[in-house]
Order: structure tokens, then sequence, then C-alpha cells
């Protein structure tokens, strides 16, 4: 089933076919502003943190709604649709749509009834509001009078929980206004006191906007169940069918924000207007729509800008070899993916809808390596920030806040951190991900003096990045379980596994003894000899050690329990063949070429026997890549529009 | 706009207009398990805790979706509806239903296209699932055929958290299968092993069922988008539209309990189904199916019971007064009303949808008032269950958890006690409730034995109730202010007032001059003369020194800052009337004739002038009961069926 293709000229991926098995997704603007959109429409804003400072509403794991809809309403007859297909969902033998998700924006562009739309979402570069242009042109051989409106549903609270649980309480805290060409929403607008729109002295009030730019407003509403109708949906809103908002604002309840204006088109003609939100105040966001008052001039120079970066990221890395499917993922989606997670690492998704207030430390520091080639500042600046979220006897801050003030953060050892943030104990692993991250950065860039940088731990002492990486292996040194393996402690990456204190994983030994290979690397480049030795004696006892222990005859063991069980030995009836110790023992230089080979033979035979329906289809190829296991199949990526 | 009346002969309210402007709903069953229905048959249900227990999906703040769904498909030309009004929302010309919200059971009569339909949901008497009876009739001249589909959606996980946020855990925990008569959905049916269907070790699986009794199942369906189709939603579930729920099972995502039936009907001819939920094993759910084998016979005389024994309840308290709205409220409603708060306190409803996983203090110890005259044996129950929720020094646990367990408890001294319930300190109100509502148990059933029977603290100690209540007042003797007034700590009922420890309450300085009132009638009741001595002269000390610092020449004052400002003055420019000061002043019997007179004419006052378009209508009627100031106005409360 063909739902859309890669376009490599434009960098977009196209979606033919509207009714795709669930939203796919694209993500639009920086850690400043952030903002989920499906080929629905559906999604949310968010301001820095998806759990703490939601914008927009969005149901999760439902209907894909509500989302940032724009109605189109033919004024003669009252028929109406969506910009995109849903909300509204008109039968796809006269209404046709694609959506087009590009690098920081996403069309949708329509064709119904002879008026053919296109609007593009987009967060411009370095700013924190979006802009929705909206195209319209009428491609009939009449003069057509359209109402156009454009709609989304507020949070009643930046923080998802009090959103959504606590609702005798968000339930009674805002309020919305319409001044001139929006719709402003207030929370706790009570605590300040006003000079007309201008607030003169502001306790604590969040405010947000919804702007018209480019048409005036013909109606609004700020209240969501005046804008739907009782027993009406985003399907088919009363304030559309009516052609008129009504004009109600909230004062408690739920808000919208949602404008309607009126625009005639003669055969052929074109208008171009602009949607604007943001969380901003009145004079703010005053500002902001002065800037958007000709769309048309506006609005494609930003979407352009956006191209240009993108494309200037992509650019310094760039691959053609016989397969234009794997070109395809390499030179642009896996490269814009590796920059998804980078930015917002796993805080905000269709999936990850709050609990994750902040960076998981391991993730952010892994995902750091995947844009190091083609970013490197930017690289290097979030690995000075994740070395700043270390804490000062080297372990890893697990979750680290978007607001993390280096050298005052808590720390696990404090009730008030696992309080803040629900995590009560250090990861045996999160750390030594700073040793492939900090020699991949460096061996890309030359940059050794990185190694000299002095950066602040997070509670207290600073140091260079060098010594970091000291207290990194001394936190591990420090943490060995009864067989002298790193101890699990509270998850090792697995977190099912939580070994603790006295079970032991033998994926984490193996990523310690490959960050003796990479500190020995920087101590012999630094000269530091003594040591080297050190090190060097420590890794060859280690190793030796880890054979011993870890190595089942054609498999390397998962690791021990609390209670000294073997987890992962090769009789085991179940749970026998663990990845991550085979995998790792590559990586990490630990296996000879015959252990290498004989336990990528079994990863091999047990994916292929048991799950060989699942995963394997000839051809099928095993890479190493820098020790990395990669297996390539069919992706199925087509050139444009090509079947 | 006429919705719906009182029946006072059935004891139901009567839905007669469907679209009413939000859901309107009912409480089924029991502390065991409870369930919220709507007119609309949304809501969900629970097993103890609507935080920790839930088993049905709500989408709270929104469409008053999902629910427990029955759909009805004419087999002929295809056409469907639903038992209720919603979700499908058939045209209310050719649709006829009414929703009967009964004491314990609430009823959908349904009319269309010469079919009545009759679905009655309920929970038995004494038991933990539910029952959707239903019964359907040909009113037509023609032989009908229809598909009957009942359709709900199971949570993932019983903690509300667990299921709507942390998907990327919950959406991979769960699994449908179908055996013999009904869905069973297990949550980490993994940690059992089965001998067939029957776990013969269980570490950890929760599992419900929904069953059909009464009639075979024609098709079922246990996932959530193959029941509903992609782009569809419950107004029009692909299962429905086809007659054949298509048989699929859910392996992880969203899980749901559907079943069909194919009844044909000759004209005239009348079937009873039966469709029941609930959270039970296999064997257990099997058990309770067999019961339900006839359903004709059987749910009718449940739904009797329930009748009987809220009649029962009701009839310990009745009026007649020249004002029938009046009787119809305090002889049916209002007593029913009371008890459901006094069942779920604040726990569970379509506002309190999480965050309260327990019984508040206060709430629980002042709804038992309200059913002491009508079920003395349960209130009593009550009242020792929350004297055992009193810690040793007499404050109260701010939350009682569901699971309490009396001595063995922990506090909010306690940071295990915080971190579990989110409560980090007392509030000076809660034990000081323990008094009226003792003692208006001990004057309504003459049980003045009461006073001897030993209760156990929350933590450790045990004592009389006389013991108990001498405990409450050393608390607020405990944690008194600078002016010598109790503290308002963490709260004083106002949870906008965080008065903290040097911070005072008058409210809560009258409830405890009130506690000396009574305390003192318990003393001298068991002849403890030199402890009565002890509270006259406090009680004499403590009363001038209130009027001293309280009475405002017209008003009692609300109380003092921590900075030691007054709250409630009369020249305050804002806020300087609170009805707390005034009411409780009056109850209490701290404010004499004049100063009662005084106070009650300046809440009048201030009703009537800045509340008036909102209040005030007259006839109105302000009268003190038992100290309580109550204010009665038209309730549009109507005879069976008049207008």
């Amino acid at each position: 089933m063909q739902y859309g293709y890669f376009d490599n000229e434009n960098l977009e991926y196209v979606i033919t076919r509207p009714d795709t098995p669930g939203p796919w997704a694209n993500y639009l603007g920086s850690p400043e502003y952030g903002a989920l959109i499906s080929n629905h429409a559906g999604g949310y804003s968010f301001a820095k943190s998806g759990a703490n400072g939601r914008i927009l509403r969005y149901v999760f794991n439902r209907f894909d709604e509500p989302g940032r809809y724009i109605y189109l309403r033919d004024n003669a007859d009252g028929d109406y649709w969506s910009a995109s297909w849903q909300p509204v969902g008109k039968d796809t033998e006269s209404y046709k749509s694609v959506c087009r998700h590009g690098t920081g924006y996403t069309v949708f562009d329509a064709d119904y009834k002879g008026i053919h739309s296109e609007a593009v979402y987009y967060v411009p570069d370095g700013m924190s509001y979006e802009v929705w242009m909206f195209r319209v042109r009428n491609d009939s051989d009449a003069e057509r009078e359209l109402t156009i409106t454009g709609s989304c549903e507020f949070t009643n609270h930046g923080n998802y929980e009090q959103d959504q649980v606590n609702l005798q309480y968000t339930m009674f805290i805002t309020r919305t206004l319409f001044a001139e060409n929006r719709i402003r929403q207030q929370i706790n607008g009570n605590l300040a006191d006003y000079k007309g729109n201008v607030a003169v002295s502001d306790k604590g009030v969040t405010e947000r906007f919804f702007g018209l730019a480019g048409a005036e407003v013909s109606s609004c509403c700020g209240e969501r169940d005046a804008f739907l109708g009782n027993y009406h949906t985003y399907r088919n809103p009363v304030g559309v069918i009516n052609g008129d908002l009504g004009g109600r604002m909230a004062y408690n309840g739920n808000c919208v924000g949602a404008l309607s204006t009126v625009l005639s088109l003669k055969p052929g003609e074109s208008r171009t207007i602009a949607f604007v939100l943001g969380e901003k105040d009145y004079e703010e966001s005053g500002q902001i729509m002065k800037n958007y008052a000709s769309p048309e001039e506006v609005c494609e120079k930003e979407v352009e800008v956006l191209k240009s970066m993108w494309r200037e990221r992509f650019s310094h890395f760039k691959v053609k070899t016989p397969c234009p499917e794997f070109d395809t993922m390499i030179n642009t989606w896996n490269a814009y993916n590796c920059f998804m997670t980078f930015t917002w690492s796993r805080a905000a998704s269709f999936f990850y809808c709050g609990l994750r207030n902040g960076y998981g430390y391991r993730d952010t520091v892994q995902d750091i390596q995947g844009v190091i080639h083609l970013s490197p500042e930017e690289a290097a600046d979030k690995i000075r920030f994740m070395l700043s979220a270390q804490v000062h006897h080297g372990g890893g801050l697990p979750l680290v806040k978007f607001n993390h003030n280096a050298g005052h953060e808590d720390t696990p050892e404090d009730d008030s951190y696992v309080r803040a943030t629900g995590h009560p104990a250090y990861r045996a692993d999160d750390a030594l991900w700073l040793f492939p991250t900090v020699y991949k950065y460096i061996s890309e860039t030359g940059n050794i003096a990185f190694l000299d940088e002095v950066i602040p731990f997070a509670n207290r002492d600073e140091g260079s990045v060098y010594e970091h990486l000291k207290r990194a292996l001394d936190f591990s040194l420090n943490h060995l379980g009864p067989h002298g393996m790193p101890a699990g402690l509270y998850a090792d990456w697995n977190d099912c596994l939580r070994l603790g204190k006295n079970g032991e994983s033998a994926f984490v030994a193996f990523q310690f003894y490959y960050a003796f290979t990479i500190l020995r690397e920087f101590a012999a480049e630094k000269k530091d000899a003594e040591y080297l030795k050190y090190l060097e004696e420590k890794q060859e006892a280690l190793g030796k050690k880890l054979i011993e222990l870890c190595w089942d005859g054609d498999r390397f063991i998962r690791g021990y329990t609390e209670d000294g069980e073997t987890i992962g030995k090769g009789t085991d009836p179940e749970a026998n063949m663990w990845l991550n110790p085979q995998s790792w023992g590559v990586i990490s230089g630990l296996a000879d070429p015959e252990k290498a080979r004989l336990s990528m033979d079994n990863v091999y035979e047990k994916l292929n026997t048991e799950y060989g329906a699942v995963l394997m289809d000839p051809p099928y190829h095993l890479h190493a890549f820098d020790g990395a296991l990669a297996v390539i199949f069919n992706a199925g990526v087509k050139e444009n529009g090509g079947e």
C-alpha cells in the first residue's frame, strides 16, 4: 500500500494518500518553541517543555485531535471542508489533498470544488511562535466567496497534569479576550493589574495569542463549546457551519482561538493570509502581528530560510552509493531524525506526553553522536551541557532539567531531586556514554583542545573535560559488584533489568572496558604517563576477568542478578541470547576476531530462526560500521512519485 | 428549557430531552466497585479507587466518551443506532429516547423504526461487577432481524497516569482473548503460567472480562482500532456497520470488549440479554456468567433489590411540607447525593479524575453527617474508620488511603507519606470536624456507649472515642498562632488560604470553640469533673479572646496572615466579608444574638447587592437549621411529567 514517497529534490516526504494507518508527524521549531504536527494537522505546541510548557491541547492515543485547523466555507451553499483532509474528512473522490512534511515546515495542498488551498505551518528560524501561512486560489470560472476559519484549542495550564487532571482548579483560572486582530488567552489573568490591554504589574500571568494577519477578522470566538456547539466536534463546528463564530469569549471553562475572515476571489485570483500563535503578552504579540501585515511577502522568505538552514546542515555529509534508497535516508531523513532526537530527546512526541520534564542523560549523550558530522558546534554545546550535568563524583544526573543551572543542582542523593524528577538513583551506564561521544566529536573535528575546556559539575566543582572523563571512570570504579564488574544500579539502559548494587551488567562492563581504551588515547595525547600506565594495567586485568566471567563458549552473558544468578547463559531455556553484550563485545574491542565472529553468527542465527519471518528477507547485509552492528534491508524508498 | 423531571413515585430523575447542556451523571455500585454513567452512557468504572483501579477509559472535559455502548443494527437495511441517543446521535424526529437515573441504576428507553429497547445499567447489591440488562421488542408488523453489539474500552492499566501518559509502557502490556461467552483482557498476562485458560501461578496479572449472557455470541472483537476502524469513531464503528466484529484480538495496543449477537424477533416479540463487566479472572468470570444464563429472570430481581434497599434507607426520614419541591429534594435526592459523597468522597467524578487516591479527611468526616439519620450503622462504621485515620497526636491524616491499615500508617511527618499522597503537612481543621459529626451521631442514635469504643490511631496507640476527641483538641491546642488562635497550617478548608504556622484562622478558631462545647457535654456525661472544669475555663478565656480579636464591629474577620495582617476587615477594599466566620460564629454559639443578627444581615446585604442578580430572587427564606445557614429558593422541581 503506497501512501507517499520521498522527494529528494525538495527534501520533503510527500503523503499522497491521506488515510494513513496512523498519524505521521513532523517536528517544527527549536528547544525554545516546539510543535508536533501530523498529516491531519493534529498535534500540539509547547514552550521549552512538552510536559510543563504545553500551549495547545492534544488527546494522546485516540483520534489525533485536536490540532491546528483551517476550515473553508463556501458562502454560496454553506458547504465546508478543511485545509487538511481531517478533521472534516470530505469524500476523497471529490476532495484531493497532499501533505508534504519538509524540513521544519509542513504543507497541506487541497483541491475541492474548484478551490485550491495551500497551508504552510512553520516556526520561523530563531523565533518562539508559529505561523500558519494560508494561500487560497479560485480555480473555477465564477467569483467565489469563502469564509476562512483558523482554530486551535489552548491548554488551561502549561503543565499537562494540571490541564488534564486537576480540573477542579484549571477549569476556573483562564479567560479569553479579543483585541484588534487576535484572541488573547490568559491563565491567572487576575494576578495582573491592567491599563487597558497592557499589564502594569504581573505576578505570574501566562498569556497566549492567536492572531490573523493579512485580512480583517469577520468574527471570532474564544470559548470552545461555543465554537464547536453541543454534540458537535471538530468535524462540524457550528461556528464554521454558520459562517459566523458568534463572538463569545471564555471566562473559565475551555478556551479556543478561533478567527474567521471572508475572502472574495475572482476566477484565478489568489489571496494569502497568516494565522500566528504563541505564548506572548499583549505588547509582544502586537509587535509580532505587525511583522505579518503582508504575509505574501514575509512567509515564503521565512520558509526559504528554514530550507536553506537545513540544506546547509545536510551539506556537510553526503553519500552516493548504488542504492538510491540508502542515499535518501543517509543524506536527508536519517540526518533529519537525528536532529529531532538531538533537539527534543524523548521529551515530546505522540507517545511521550508528560512524565519527562527534561533530558534523559544517556539518551541525550547518545543522540549527540548522530549530528556531530553535520553540526559540530551545536554538538559541542550539547556535550558541554551534558558534562555540566555530571555530578562531582562522576555519575550522570539521570534526568537533566530544562532549566538546568550547573553548579547549583541537587542530585539523586537529595530527596528534593527525587521528588522533582521521580528518579531515585543513578544508572550504571549514563556517564559512560560520554566516552564514545566525546571521542567522536574530537575525531570528527580535530578539536583536541576540547579536552582542556573547563566545565562545571552539576552540583559543585569544575574541571577540564579530561577531568570529567576521569571522574566518569571513577564513578564506575566506585560502583563495582561482587565479581568486580560494574554494578547494574537502578538500570543499565534496559529499564527492566534493575540489577541494583549487587547485580552486575556485562553490557556496562564492556562500555567500561571501552572507556579505558578511549581514555588511554586521551591520556597519551596529554602525556599523562603515570595515569596512562595505571589505565593500561587496570584495563588488562579487567579484560581478562571479563572474558573469564562473561564468555560462555559461543556468546557473552548479560550479567548477574542481585542473588548472583547468571543472566543469558546459552543453556538457559529462555533469555539465553542478549544482543547488547554481543554487539558491545565487538564495539569495545574486548572480543577477539574469533569471539566476535562466533557471537555475531549466533545473533544472526537467533534472528533468522526465531524472528526470521519478521526481520530477515534476503538479501540482508551484516556490516560493522566503526564497531556498530548494522543490518540493512529493503527500505521501500521511492523516488519522486514513482511506484 | 425543560430537560426532565423528578418522578417521585419511582424515585427516578427522568431526562426527556436528550441534548442536555452537559452530561448528567449517576453513580452505580459501592466502595468496592464504582461506576459513573451519564445520560449518554458515557462514563467509567473502577475497583475501589477511581485513580488507581480504573477499569474503563473516559476522556475528561471533552465529549463524554467513551462509555458503555449498546448498538442496534437492522440487518434488513444496515441502518444502526445506539440504545442511548449518543454516541450514534440519530435525528430526534425519528429517534425517541428517555434516560431515567434511578437509585443505583440507570435506564435508557429508546424507540426507533418500530423497535423498542430498554437498557438497564446497574451494579448488583454487594457485588463487584456490573450488569447491562438489555431488552428489545419488535413493535412493528414484520419480523425483524437485529444485530445487537455491546462495547466498552478498557484501560491498559488501573492507574490513570500509567494508562494515559506512560504510553511507552502501557501500550505494550495488554492483550485480549475470547473464551466461550466473554472477552478477557489481561494486563501483564505474561506474568502468569496458564493451563488452558486457568492461571496456575500468578505473579501480578490483572484481568477483566466483558461477557454476553442470554444469547450466543455471533462475532467479537478485542482490539479497539479494529472495532472502530481507521477514521471512524464510536459514532460509526465499522464493526457495527458491517454487522460483523471481525474477531481480532489485541496483542499490545488498545483493548475493547465488543460482542455481537443476532436476534430475530416476530412482531410483538421481546428478548432479554445481558452484558456483564468486571475485574475478575477466568474462573470467577465464568461463574458470574453462569448466574446470568437467564437474564429475564435474574436482572429485574436484582434491580428490585436495589430499589428496595434505597427505599429502606430513605424511609428513615421523610417530610411533608407545603413545598413539594422541597419534599422531593429532602426525601430523595438530597439524601441520595449525601450517600454519593459519603461513599466516594471527592475521589471520582467527571471532574475528579485522578490525584485523589483516597479519602480527604475533612470532606469525609463532614459527609458522614448527611447520612447519620438514614443509615446510622454505616455512618458509625465510617466514623470508626476516620477515627482510626487520626494520628496519635490528634491531627487527622490529610488523605486516608483506600487500603488504610490502622496502626501501621505513616504520616505527614514521613517523606514516604508525602511522596505517596502529595500531602506535605497537616491542615488546621481536619480533626475538628470529628466533634460535630460524633455529636450528631450520638444525638441521633442515643448510642452514648460509642464514646467508650476503643479505636486504634493511624500510626500507633489506641484509645476510646472520647480519648480520640481529647487528642483532637490537644492537636489544635499545640498548634496555636501568635495571638493564641489556631494556626492556619497548610489549609483550613479554604485551600487558597495557606496561613501556615504563624497565620491564624478565625474559622478554625470558632470550630475549636465549638469543639469545647461538645467535649464539655461528653465530659459531663462521663463525669470527668476535673477535665470538665479545665474545658470550661479554657473555653471561657478562648471565647473572650476570640471576640476581642475577631469581632470587627459588624462582622467577624477571617484571620491573620503569616505577617500578622488582618484578613476580612470591614474597611478592606476587597475581601472584607467572608462567609465562614459569620456562619460559624452562629454555629459555634460564640456569637450572641445581637452579633449573630448583625453579621447575618451583613451576609444577606452582600449577597443581595453584589450578587443579587445571581442568587436572590424573591421569595427567599433565611433559616438556621441546627446552626447551619440555609438559603432556600425555587428549585424548579416538577411532579411526574408535569410542566
